[in-house]
Formats: structure tokens, C-alpha cells, sequence
């Protein structure tokens, strides 16, 4: 038994239906010392992308052997591969179909030890899986059993082909960037895909978005008055737009993907 | 005190109001070791079917031991019951308003040891009840003192009768099933009490619902196209209807009760 | 390391973006053997009343020891200040903008000791903390030094002047009292601030609120039929109106702050 492990859940299968409170049964069936945190269960139902960066975004601030469970399972039953990883000193779970893409190309880009595996040993799963609910069937029996002190490469064969999905970059413009919103939060604040590397260097900033235009960044909602449309850098040094108490993608009205221009002036 | 207790919390006191919370702390008090799990706190309001149902399929997945407690209780204050269970290594604790019918159905229907007790010793209580909050002043320190090691017998005196809803079942029809929806997921799936035993012996099955017929079962969500009306076997043996990476609820504006015929030529 | 140290969680960070499961991490890095429970993360966005008054309601019911951590944070990145305090047995962590106003009043009306720090030491702090989540960058790592053995006194200067709001009580009026609605939870019930002490000595009481006349107080919502507009005494001793089995704040059109009179007759 490995003292104390942690493992997270990350899922789109809402906090209605119980399906999260069963992958919690499972593991402490088979780990009964296993700590468990969930990280969220409203991805949009799905949707890879937005899981991939909530997991992205989350990881990093967990214990080091940390194993992370995720599901946004599109093709549960089919062909896919469920696959267990370790990046540095992270362990995932889920399924084979680029939701860990972004976990996978910080990895290389930080040139981390890996190591992939493909869970194809039952033993290791629930009896009788469904094509339904590899959550509860497959990737909590296999993360409970890791926690439990059973080594990756026992649960499954190495592979070296995790499906990995585009990595949206910026593009360089004149005198700036183009990017897009990437995701919304709870409070309507959009995130994008530029960072403050990307804004180092420009000096009299101007970020444009759907039809609007913001002239500079502000340090904190506090700086203007409520209603204000402001940009910032967010939580994960991620450009961000908002509106102070308020609800910036009601009020725009935009979605992920909405593009995002910022210009401004080199520094001498 | 019992080593690593598990308690597991369904009610219909939805997650805004911090009344799960609440009863964390209760139970946190009397049995600091306690380790506790949300199954949902999303049920209908008053929904006793609904929270059956959700608990009779997630219990099963817990450590044998585990306390459930379940709370739809629109009788709270009035004269109904509290009440704990134990049905074979199972313990149950919540109001006896037919909530654990469904479990008490099955462990009578497996012949499981069962003993049931009225919460009647106001000492296992938190001080001066309050008539609308059971959850926190009687099933929750009753349920950490059961995780403390009190024994089921101490917490109240031993009754034979808990209410019993009826269990429904389908009905044998002509060349097959009739049955109906008794579940809507947040994927909006539909949920039958229509099982694979059911269609066992079945050959070129057909599903009728709402105007609708479905030719064949298919094995997994990705084997046909987004938007495409499906009927799959779900993810507690039960026959499901869904849209393929759509809502098959909102598409078909479909409620809980509505009827499912299935019928199919016998296998010789 | 303190033994068994509990943290809570109460937040309007909402449980979609992950930013809770976000903090989790952040103690556990900290403080390994720390026991989390969410109270609610569905706080109104900015709406510091009603995380304030959720707060108070919640708190009492934890061990002594146990650490809350409340943000509701609308000038996160400005000059107000990040604090801990002590009030009796129990700590709180969050910023200083009259969040604390329900408990801190409570504290000083029933004279318990009180010790109050600005969290002023980044060494207690995740490095590089940013303008918009100070959950995850201050308040986090705080309760979890707090949690691991450090001492109040250590994580910041000592203060005397937290900002307090005032302190909403209920009015005297011709044989009654003037109150108002100051919660509304799941079910649509309506919470005010007043009690069952501003009833006792009443008889004959009749309640009026937003044109509705309720004569007198039911024990328990099912001594009515269901769809009955109904006055009772609610989870937390507060005068409480309902409707029986259906959404008092959805038929009356109701919102905090609508205003509550009770009348009756004194008792001889």
C-alpha cells in the first residue's frame, strides 16, 4: 500500500446522477485508504477540449504522484483505448481520444519522463464492463489498484501513440497577436489562449474582441467600477476579459473559439 | 470506534445552501475518522422514486459496512419514522417514507439478512431537533454514531414494517415487454426498468417509444453517427434510449413514466 | 502537524471550472493529512451577505479546530486586506471585506476571544500570487500552514479593525416586529431574520409578506397539504415561510430584503 495517495476526478457527468459518488465506491473498494478530491463533473457533456484544459489547469496543484482520473468519454464501448500515463511525476487516466493532449504537449515541450500504457488487462477492472461507463468499470478500478501500489506498467501494455489534438498556439500578427477565447468560467470571464508572454514587450495594449475594443490592462476587478469591461491577466497568466461584477459572456455574447486580437507598441 | 468508516450522503438538499455540508460537520464531531462521499444532492425535490432508484444503484459499489444515508423526506417532522437499516453488510439510515424500497426489495428478493430499527433514543440525536432538518439532527449523528461503533440495536428499537412502495415491474405482453422510463440522466439518457434479462432470447428486437421505433440494440454510444436515436443496454444492465452525443430527453421530450415497449421474435 | 485538522470550503466559485478542487490541492501539497469538506462553492458571484450569512449558519456544526475558508472576493487584487481570524475554537480565512460581519457579531455578542491577523507574510503564500484567486494563492496555502501547525500569530500582523457590515435586526413595531427575508434556499423556502424569540409571548400571530396573509405557525410541512402557503420555524430556530411541497420564492416572486411583519397578541 502506498501511504496517502491522492486521486482526482474530473468528468462530464454532471453531480445529478450519482455516477461520481459510484467511481468513489470503486475505488475505496479496492483502496480503502485512497484520498479522493474531485476537480469538476459539469464539463460540457462531450466536450474534449474544455475537459483537457480544466485538467491542464488543475493538475499541477496536487501532490506529486497525484493520480488524476479523467472522463469525457465520447466513444466509451468503442474501439478507443483507455490508457493510464505518467508525465514527471503525475499519473492519468481516461481515455485514448486527445482529452490529454495538453497534459501530454506541456510534458514534452518540458521534455518530463513518460511513460503510456494501454489498459488491457481485465484484471485490473470491474468484473462484466459496460460499453457505457468505463469511469466506473474501468478507470477507477484501474487508478484505485495504482494507488493500491501496483506499478503502471503492470496494468497494461506500453504504447507510444497517445492520440494527441492540435495544440492551439496564437499567431503573430503586425504589431501583435491573434488568438481566441479558449474558455468561461462560472462568473462569465473569458479565458484565452494568450499569456503574459505573449503581451511582454508591448507597451499602450489594445485587445480587441467582438466589435469592442479595451484600451490597456487593469491589475484587478477592483481597479474599475462594476459594469466596466476590462482585460487582465487571469488566473493561469492567461489573458482574461470581464466585466467588473459582472457577466462578460452574457453581455457579449460569445462563446470559446471568438477571436481575440491584441496590438500594441514594442518597447524600445 | 470501527476502523475506516464510510458514510455516503443522497439527498434532495441540492449543493447551494451548504446543508450537506452541514451535516459533514455533524457527523465530523461524533466520529472524527469518518470517511464521507456525496453520492447526489441533486434529486428532485420530494422525488422519493427518483432518490430510490439513484440509491439502490450506487450503494452496491461501496465497501461492504458503508452507511448510506438517504434523505427525500417531504414528511419530516410529522409522525413517519426515522429508521436505519442493515440489509446484509449494508447499512441504511433515513426516513421510512418508501425511500429504501427498492434497496428492501432486492435484499428480500436475494434473501440478504436484514434488521431494521425505528430512530427512537433521542440520544443518538443532536439536542432539540428541529421539525424541518432530520438530515442534520437525527440521520446524521445517528449514522456517525453507527460509524463510531455503537451498534443498530442501540440507536432504536427493532420495528418489522418499513414502508414498502410498490415494485414496478414490466409486463409480459404479446411477443415481448412492456416497461417504462424511470430515470433521466444529465446526458439526458432514458433509463428503463426494461432489463438485458428482459430481452434475453430475443431476436430482431424492436423499441417502441413516444411515436418512435428503434430497430436493433447497438453496443456503444460511437457505433452511429451524432444525432442518430439509439436503444443500448445502460449502465446497470438496463435497456437505455439516447441520442447519440445528443439529448434524447429534450429531443423527445420524454419524462419519467412514459411507456417502452419492446418486442422480438423468440429464439428457437 | 496538528491531528486530524479539518478545512471547509465555502466559495461562489461555482463547481464547474474546477477552481475548488483547485484549493484541495493546494493543502493537501501543504498540509498531506488535511480533511476537506465543501459547505457550498454556489454562493451568489460577489454576493458577500449571503456567503456571510451561509458562514454563520455552517460553522457551528464543525469540530472545534476546524479552519473555514470563505472567499467571496469581488475586490481580490486590491488593497483589501487577506485575513485569518480566531473566534473562540474556530478559525476563519478569507478576505477582509465583511465577510465575517454575521460571525464576528455573533463572537462579540456572546464574548468569546477573538484574535484577528492580516495575512501579510508571503512566505505563508504560493509564490508569484495572482490579482484574481487569492483562494488558490493566499487563503489556500494559509489554512493549510494553519492546518500543518503554524500559528495564527505567525501568518501576520495582529489587527483590531476588521470590516464589519452592519448587523440587519429586526424591528419593533405595534404589537409585532418588522423583519425581512434574508435567504432563500433550494426548495424556495424563505429564511428571515427573524426568530422563534421574537414569537415567544405571541399568540394569534399572523405573518404578512408581499400582500399574503399566513395565520399562524405549522410544526412540520406535512401538517398541510401540499401547495399551502405556511409559516414555521426553520433549521436554524429562524421564522420561516414555505410553500408545502412546491417554491415559496418562485410563486410569491420573492427576493432577499422583501419585508416580513408579525403581528399577535401578547400572552397574559
Amino acid at each position: 500500500m502506498v501511504s496517502m495517495a491522492y486521486i482526482t476526478l474530473l468528468t462530464d457527468f454532471g453531480v445529478s446522477d450519482g455516477y461520481p459518488g459510484i467511481m468513489k465506491g470503486v475505488i475505496l473498494t479496492i483502496a480503502p485508504e485512497a484520498r479522493i478530491a474531485d476537480i469538476t463533473h459539469l464539463i460540457s457533456p462531450q466536450n474534449i477540449h474544455e475537459g483537457g484544459l480544466a485538467l491542464f489547469r488543475s493538475y499541477r496543484y496536487f501532490p506529486p504522484g497525484t493520480i488524476h482520473i479523467a472522463v469525457v468519454d465520447p466513444g466509451v464501448g468503442t474501439l478507443r483505448r483507455p490508457i493510464a500515463l505518467r508525465l514527471g511525476a503525475h499519473y492519468f487516466i481516461g481515455p485514448d481520444n486527445g482529452l490529454f493532449s495538453p497534459v501530454i504537449h506541456e510534458a514534452l515541450r518540458i521534455d518530463w519522463q513518460h511513460h503510456y500504457v494501454h489498459l488491457n488487462r481485465p484484471g485490473y477492472w470491474l468484473p462484466n464492463p459496460s460499453n457505457v461507463f468505463h469511469g466506473r468499470d474501468i478507470f477507477a478500478p484501474a487508478a484505485a489498484h495504482l494507488a493500491a501500489g501496483v506499478s503502471l506498467s503492470e496494468l497494461g501494455d506500453e504504447i507510444d501513440d497517445p492520440v494527441l489534438l492540435a495544440d492551439l498556439q496564437p499567431v503573430k500578427i503586425n504589431s501583435g497577436w491573434k488568438g481566441q477565447v479558449i474558455a468561461v468560467d462560472h462568473f462569465g470571464n473569458l479565458s484565452t489562449n494568450l499569456t503574459e508572454n505573449h503581451l511582454f514587450g508591448l507597451r499602450q495594449v489594445i485587445v480587441r474582441i467582438a466589435g469592442r475594443e479595451i484600451s490597456g490592462l487593469v491589475q484587478a476587478f477592483g481597479d474599475r467600477e462594476a459594469g466596466e469591461l476590462i482585460a487582465l491577466i487571469g488566473t493561469d497568466h492567461d489573458l482574461s476579459i470581464s466585466i467588473v461584477n459582472g457577466d462578460a459572456k452574457k453581455v457579449l455574447g460569445i462563446e470559446v473559439g471568438v477571436e481575440v486580437l491584441v496590438t500594441g507598441t514594442p518597447m524600445k
